[in-house]
């Protein structure tokens, strides 16, 4: 059986020494490891993958009782994640993820699509995804995202993606699936921030436009950033050429961060992560 | 004799025609052009490598005179631009423009360096070339201004280079050289506008850090981009970390600006730039 | 009418004069021109997007009457191009074209796929376009070839698109399309040609993979590339992963390949391209 | 004090325990590691970085005693290394390494320079640094050779920078030096081996040019890659102007690449890197 292990906590000295202790006499072997210490913050941050057989609650014991008292302990046999998507109606991120997941190649299930209009409907269906349509027409946000919620409730899964889904959400949506939401926004954060990044883009006149996948927490375009990626612009693009260039590099990015997340890769600490 | 022509002004039809006509009226032939309408704001630039033996003088008039009235004519034979430096105290974007200016790659002649710091003096003048100090100690930004313009006065040159000069131009400073000075900021603007943006870029916790050549206006960090480039960043890497990483990005980004600003490929438009 | 005006010729004094004569005298204007002269080869390259009322025979006629004898001059009203894809199992590359078409956001129709495997039926018949399979068990090379042309031979189409048709095409097969074909090669050519790349690229143990899209010619491998693009790889990685991260690469180089050809902003000179 | 500790040797179950184990019996603490296993070949890869107090010799030995018999294990107080600089004629490498070392940028000491020619003469010697002239003229290479190893012999150094020395090194030559070369190669190595890359890749019309830093070994150009980077080029460039843009990367990738080397992330196996 393969395990994933991730802890982090206040550093102190020893703490490799200590968990690999545990981990052998348990019975498990490291397949790889990866240890950082953020220094400025004294915070220690461990990921492996182990091979073996072993009770997870009592190995997750022994080491909460090994580790300082605020360590954060996940120990789970690999497995693929499962994700809602929410999304509008673009159809460019949803399509990358769809199609890699047709062919396997996305390490998750995708339980189903949640969006505000139709317009992606039949695509999803081709797929044989359940596409769950809440309009927000002649809805206040609360109303709307608590007909979302509402849907959601019909699912287990792991992760939300918001796969280009355009309505901003509140705190309140945002608190029940803490760090448990990915978006993917359509600039190089903390450029742009906002609506339209790419009219603001084109009237600033630069020249590198980017798009950047972030945990979502309750301020707009602000949380922990997974990762980011650029291309060149220049003077002969509109707006909307940028937005068409961009896209290609949404959907890397968003792909490209889900795999870290559904690898277990990345830790979340404040506002930042760290990512093995 | 080889010359360089640059032409921008409302677009009309028959543009393109007409100043093939005169230049070739004038004994003169194309070895290269480049053309470019902003439809948004029906806006004509072009740009004409062109070999021959002309009259400037008259063949600028023709031109005028066959041209919407707005336009801006810039015709020269080529040279080697004359530019003067302003630096503090790193070396790094000051001593790639000193390595290529020796074997010849800069094409520019650097006239002299003016720093409000004497940290590069030794540097400076390992390579000949006029060191000025200009203290800015005891001196209000405006006093300070006054003695920097002092100095420049002594030269002649046709662009003033900000190579990591880490005051603030007051619009006054800027007034006398209207799209003469080029800085580097060392940042991806608009993101980290003003002081310190590395440490701004590691607090926001980014995964690519960049840097931004740009004509320098009243605005500080506002003016007309000419050039950006980024770098992959991690968790790993402290803010020094990044300064440090991010200086090769500086120095290139910077070089590549100023081969198209003397290379006379650059229009500057309100806050935007056309690159040819 | 928008139209395009494609010319390569031999360079001669006066071209773009003599272009801009015809053109205006026609009842054309310029939207947008683009010129460039290869001085090693003496050869002159124009494009422009034109707008107005034309007979195109008669333009045609007169540019040629006025043009060096070898000129190649396109010139047709803008319109989608009929593109027929070939693919084998992978659905990236095609699953990205299909994801595009379905929104209008590729510059062409998709007349038709031609497989020499079944795996990607399901997906191509989603999105109601003809699929077609041409297995080549038990076939030589040349009967596959023969069968494949017979099933094209129903289409009608400008260019044909390899989405990672993993077969080597023969000369004959080649010669039928004559600057038509156009390829993603899973490396950043001239690197690994032939069999495995991610492979190679991982025995070789290189820093960064990357994905080349070209013009099929008789040489494997060999024909002018159209562009290319790539990502950092590690040590970390098995050229599984390479080969899993390529394939972002792989399907927005063959996108941004296609955009550039289907936009007629691409010359092919010898082995090599002009891109406007 | 700090360390830092290197260790590779034949995969093993339990070896981060038992070096974790003798680190903190040796009274050291590890201010970060990172470990890697290649499961292809079997091998383990850590790098620790280490403070406290610890009679070296005995630490290494105990660590020899509990790990596999075909352990390499470097572990020594951090330090500048030294290094030496063979070059040529162009100064871009070279006079990015001068300024850098000039301002403590460097994490070496640079004990000489050894040219071919004596061009760079003037500028090394402007930073105060050895230069020794060993021209080639009218020596095979074997003489060469050995006339440089003479001159080489005067000083003291960990490394061997080729900062585009332009002489390919015999077999023999080498063989003084294992793994301890590190030279420029101005191409995206495995293209472009040999002779003027810049022209090969102005012949074959690539899209993207680069250049790679590797290990020199008796095979040319064949060496364990350490980093690479690559810049855009297009029809428009000449061979020469892409050899004026790529030195920018060339200087830059070589400064990434010792600063790999020299912070001790680099292990080399067979014709690989493991980076850290």
């Amino acid at each position: 059986m393969d395990y994933i292990l991730k802890i982090d906590c206040n550093d102190e000295k020893g703490l490799i020494l200590r968990v690999s202790e545990i981990v052998f006499k348990n019975g498990l072997n490291y397949v790889s490891t990866s240890e950082f210490v953020d220094h400025d913050n004294e915070r220690f941050y461990m990921r492996a993958v182990m091979v073996g057989d072993v009770n997870l609650d009592e190995f997750k014991n022994t080491l909460s009782a090994f580790l300082p008292r605020d360590a954060r302990i996940f120990c789970e046999e690999i497995r693929k994640k499962d994700i809602a998507i929410l999304a509008t109606k673009e159809n460019h991120c949803l399509g990358d993820l769809l199609i890699k997941h047709s062919s396997g190649e996305l390490n998750a299930n995708i339980v189903c699509v949640v969006a505000n209009h139709d317009t992606l409907k039949p695509l999803v269906e081709k797929f044989d995804i359940p596409f769950n349509l809440v309009s927000a027409e002649n809805l206040s946000r609360e109303e709307h995202e608590n007909a979302v919620l509402e849907v959601l409730k019909k699912y287990k899964f792991d992760y939300m993606v918001l796969a280009k889904y355009m309505r901003i959400l509140s705190p309140f949506f945002v608190s029940n699936f803490p760090k448990k939401i990915i978006n993917i926004h359509h600039s190089f954060l903390p450029a742009f921030i906002g609506a339209n990044p790419y009219k603001q883009a084109f009237e600033r006149g630069v020249k590198i436009i980017g798009a950047t996948a972030h945990f979502v927490t309750d301020d707009l375009d602000e949380g922990p950033i997974i990762t980011q990626d650029v291309i060149r612009v220049n003077h002969e693009m509109t707006w909307k050429d940028m937005q068409r260039a961009g896209r290609n590099v949404e959907k890397v990015v968003l792909s490209n961060a889900l795999d870290l997340v559904f690898d277990e890769r990345v830790f979340v600490h404040e506002n930042k992560t760290v990512i093995f």
